[in-house]
């Protein structure tokens, strides 16, 4: 854990729902909140009564709402769509996800290998529309020509390389619906030939439909496995690298800000490393209460409800 | 490691290639030789020089000769005819694979749970063709109606149950070259829900073209990610379920037998905790000398050769 940590420890997570002198003060605290979504707003295409409403009554309050997701598989733009049908209101400007981070770091951060300025990229539409706006080259992604069976051409001209494009010298990877055996081989060949190994997002499961299925993390672990163990550099929550990049983008008060979400280890996690002047657990999601009071735990909420929208009792 | 272990690792790895008086030694200590494939007879489809020959002298001699690979992708009939195509004579009952022995234990010595007699499979026709020998029934593997993108309905069917065969009770993960995100949802929902989780082998890589692919390790390694860390039942070399099952089939006396490989980690880490005789190493595959030179390792093989048809000098 990181130093600043153990004190949270010691912290009780305070229960909001129902308790309108606590949600006044709750909110006094706060001028902007930074929002999880899968979980926390909706699960899959279902969004959660009240939240529209509740997100409304915040900003009505003059607080600033940022939707901060690790959810690769969309563009900021796919995103203002997708609130926008659930009956979100948002700009693009307002929306944080683990592509948008990636590419900004790719094409302003990263030193990328001499010579071999593209990506190859493990995920869908979402990286690719944010590595297009940021100019990054990118090959692999939603490219048709990779969505077959392996041939033993491709064994022979993987192995030699003459398949690999020379100028590939970085892997993205991301949630890929579309994985298969010939992409995780691709991918692996650029990475044991050198290339720098990122990912969006490391969360092994997304949430849909009240149940879980493969995330991000279930997409690059094949190739961990395979190096041996060699990490990806990661961009999602609890990665500081996105917290970095919010506090650069919207130059906020991190005194002043909330972390809502329903996960401890990235959420909750993601907003006390981040020195955050508070965290918000909802129950909506994968962990419950008992997830953060086991013995040793010491990733605990500041505050909790039971769903977000018991916040309009005091809005 | 097991308690056999650190003895032999104050063993010198003796090298046999070019010393017919060695040579000549080594073949009286042993009856049975345990030979793994890929790496040690053959890379993909290409025969290492002399190999033919080298088993034939071996056989000529008297020695008993057995094929144990952790490839599940192909059943042992599978295997006859793969040795038989590159010029090695071969039974049926000469080899034994990952998915026999997968098999084997399902049907003999699981306790599958009440009312779910059935096997998800995810792996390739090797794996059925062994279970339907056993008799044992299953679903998945090679079905064409799982080789497919995953659709709203199956977010909806798989999260509620109603796409999940209520009979299925097991997985059993080997390689899986038409593995895709609709297969590792299906997995992960069987076994989020209770299914007990076997892999046929672990190993993260499989050689080919002189060079490496993903292996069947890299198929289960994200259900065992999304699953919090969960580790299957595995069957394939360093398991000593394989050992046991290997030295009921063929009545061998341990300590006349070697085993014969070239990764440290499957091959002679399963031949050292199965209290072999010997062991030896050969260079055509994935591990070097310097692999087991490495300080604090405790897998050395207790002989090795640059390649298997070093043996020839003194045959």
């Amino acid at each position: 854990m990181s130093p600043a940590a153990p004190s949270h420890a010691m912290l009780k997570s305070k229960y909001l729902s129902g308790d309108s002198t606590a949600i006044s003060e709750f909110l006094d605290r706060f001028d902007v909140f930074l929002f999880d979504c899968d979980g926390v707003l909706w699960s899959g295409d279902h969004v959660f009564e009240g939240v529209p409403e509740t997100l409304n009554l915040l900003r009505a309050k003059g607080k600033k709402v940022v939707f901060v997701t690790n959810n690769s598989t969309k563009s900021r733009q796919d995103y203002v769509k997708k609130l926008s049908a659930l009956g979100i209101t948002a700009e693009i400007d307002d929306v944080f996800g683990s592509s948008y981070s990636s590419a900004v770091y790719i094409s302003r951060i990263l030193q990328r290998p001499a010579g071999k300025p593209k990506v190859f990229v493990l995920g869908e539409a979402g990286i690719e529309t944010e590595l297009r706006a940021e100019n990054v080259p990118f090959v692999g992604g939603t490219d048709p020509a990779l969505r077959r069976e392996i041939t033993p051409d491709d064994y022979r001209g993987l192995a030699d390389g003459s398949l690999l494009d020379p100028e590939v010298g970085t892997v993205l990877v991301g949630l890929d619906f579309h994985i298969n055996y010939l992409k995780l081989a691709t991918a692996f060949q650029y990475l044991r030939t050198g290339a720098l190994f990122l990912a969006t997002n490391l969360d092994s499961t997304l949430p849909n439909h009240h149940s879980f299925f493969p995330g991000a993390g279930a997409i690059s672990i094949p190739l961990i496995h395979m190096l041996g163990g060699v990490q990806p550099t990661s961009f999602g929550k609890p990665s500081q690298a996105m917290m970095d990049a919010i506090e650069g983008k919207f130059k906020l008060d991190r005194a002043r800000t909330c972390m809502v979400g329903d996960r401890l280890n990235t959420d909750i996690q993601f907003g006390i490393e981040g020195r955050l002047g508070g965290t918000l657990a909802v129950l909506t999601g994968v962990n419950k209460k008992e997830d953060w009071e086991v013995e040793g735990n010491v990733i605990v909420p500041q505050y909790y409800v039971d769903k977000l929208s018991d916040l309009r009792h005091a809005l």
